[in-house]
């Protein structure tokens, strides 16, 4: 495989380019590494947009839909998809991955799956790392597509500058999203099949919710935006509620406290990957591998044995 | 809050001692793992079951089943859930939990939900420990219950004895299930609601994907068994296919490979965590601070930030 990226091309939006960058780092090939701190200092005028929810919400469709949106605001839009349910990345029915070609032909939007399996952790760097080679790329949209069920997806959709959670009337009363944590990462709810019947109603008592978020006059009003993705009904008012965010954002300075704050959990990220590739060595997993049978037969603990390796 | 928790009445199954020490274990009390190095010597009897699926696919419905299947086989059953749709972490609606509360009344049934959300990673970690405080307490059945999404709650499943994936006819043909990693984790497939359009033909499909996976006479061959749990239909044949699966790794020898894989992800696991709170002394963290506006200004890049810190 060929190491080298042209970053030039790369930087013109060269298609091929970026693909091969996303693989390059996603593959986490030798100079991946010095390859991302090059193009860093390219990076930074794309505005980050995370969209999640449960299973089934419509979020694939939403994407597209605002992408659409987006492009007919003459914006390029990448998309970024760790939903494993998601049509983006395969898992669906041939009518959905039909529809999705719809944006896929365009060449003013990229789309990009990252496998939420099988990779060795390290999901939540590997997609800052799309974003940023997007970024760096001139898209000026990023979207992320995640299912807002697991810790590391949910840590995703935090990475973004902006948060929609979609729910639909089925999704129950809020509290379902209150207690899988989708509440305090959303910027903003889309209730997404608002043709469905229980509709109004879940979309009071996700504001009811909403109103006991600790709040001052300066704070940012989280609201509930009802669409119906799949007629395109709602999505204006969802891009223009991005905007309205963006703006509060940058006006109240919460934008750079909030980039920072996922500059932060991001180099942490990076410092824990570090630690366990030369922790591992030869030595280590030796040693680890001899005291395994006396773990398994309770002579010692998985305790002590660690405390051992990290003495070592 | 006391921080002592006496063993011996835990080791004779007190309710209240198990509830405490796993409080204990779960909020990082000091002392946490000298309580839990003294326990190791009492694990290893439990059983441990996952029990993993989409949101919807009925696992708690199952989980409570099987637990009155076991009860009635006079065994001790330990439910861990972290499920953030589960009705067991209280996330569902009331008719749900009055379902539950079943087998919560029942003193040889212990349920523990688990957040999933809001604590800083290691869920995996403090599930196992949890487990380890029903094993050493003489329950002789553990139940994970966790949605088959993220993947946190995958490697949860994946800590398991014996893991059986859940789906219902609306699930797809199997190829969800396939993408969202569920083929590589699941020992056998429950087809739940399988009274349900569709039920014989996802059966199929099921099967012929199986069918791909790699094997010889002498591998576990997985199979596909029909339920209707809120019915009680079926689960007694999944109680015999767990019972089936666990002869099978018994007489393989894989039994004492899977724990001893279980065991070296587990003290991977307790060495990152340590190493992330030694890692981050003031010096680091003022160190960071410090540096984070310069790396958001693009004059320096996370990379070269992180390589300061792990040198330093």
């Amino acid at each position: 495989m060929n190491t080298t990226i042209d970053i030039q091309k790369l930087l013109s939006c060269d298609r091929r380019s970026v693909a091969r960058a996303i693989s390059f780092v996603e593959n986490e090939n030798d100079g991946a590494e010095q390859f991302l701190s090059e193009l860093y200092k390219h990076t930074g005028k794309a505005y980050r947009i995370g969209i999640t929810g449960p299973p089934g919400a419509g979020k694939s469709t939403l994407t597209n839909k605002l992408a659409k949106f987006y492009r007919s605001q003459d914006l390029k839009v990448g998309i970024i998809a760790v939903d494993p349910t998601s049509p983006f990345t395969g898992g669906a029915l041939l009518g959905d991955r039909i529809r999705m070609n719809e944006v896929e032909m365009d060449e003013g939007v990229f789309i990009r799956s990252m496998a939420s399996r099988g990779s060795l952790g390290g999901l939540s760097k590997k997609t800052r790392e799309a974003a940023d080679i997007l970024d760096a790329a001139g898209f000026d949209i990023i979207l992320f597509e995640t299912v807002g069920v697991g810790q590391s997806e949910l840590d995703i959709a935090g990475a973004a500058d902006t948060t929609v959670v979609v729910l639909v009337p089925e999704s129950g009363d809020g509290i379902q999203a209150m207690k899988a944590g989708l509440m305090e990462i959303a910027d903003f709810f889309v209730l997404n099949k608002s043709d469905r019947p229980g509709a109004d109603q879940a979309v009071m008592s996700i504001k009811m919710i909403l109103g006991f978020r600790p709040h001052d006059e300066h704070s940012w009003m989280a609201d509930v935006v009802k669409s119906t993705a799949s007629e395109g009904v709602g999505i204006e008012k969802i891009a223009s509620e991005i905007f309205r965010h963006q703006e509060y954002l940058k006006k109240s300075g919460e934008f750079e406290k909030r980039r920072a704050k996922q500059l932060r959990s991001r180099i942490e990220e990076i410092i824990n990957d570090k630690f366990k590739i030369t922790f591992w060595n030869t030595d280590r997993k030796q040693l680890l591998d001899q005291e395994l049978l006396k773990i398994l037969s309770r002579s010692r603990t998985p305790y002590d044995v660690a405390e051992e390796l990290l003495k070592k």
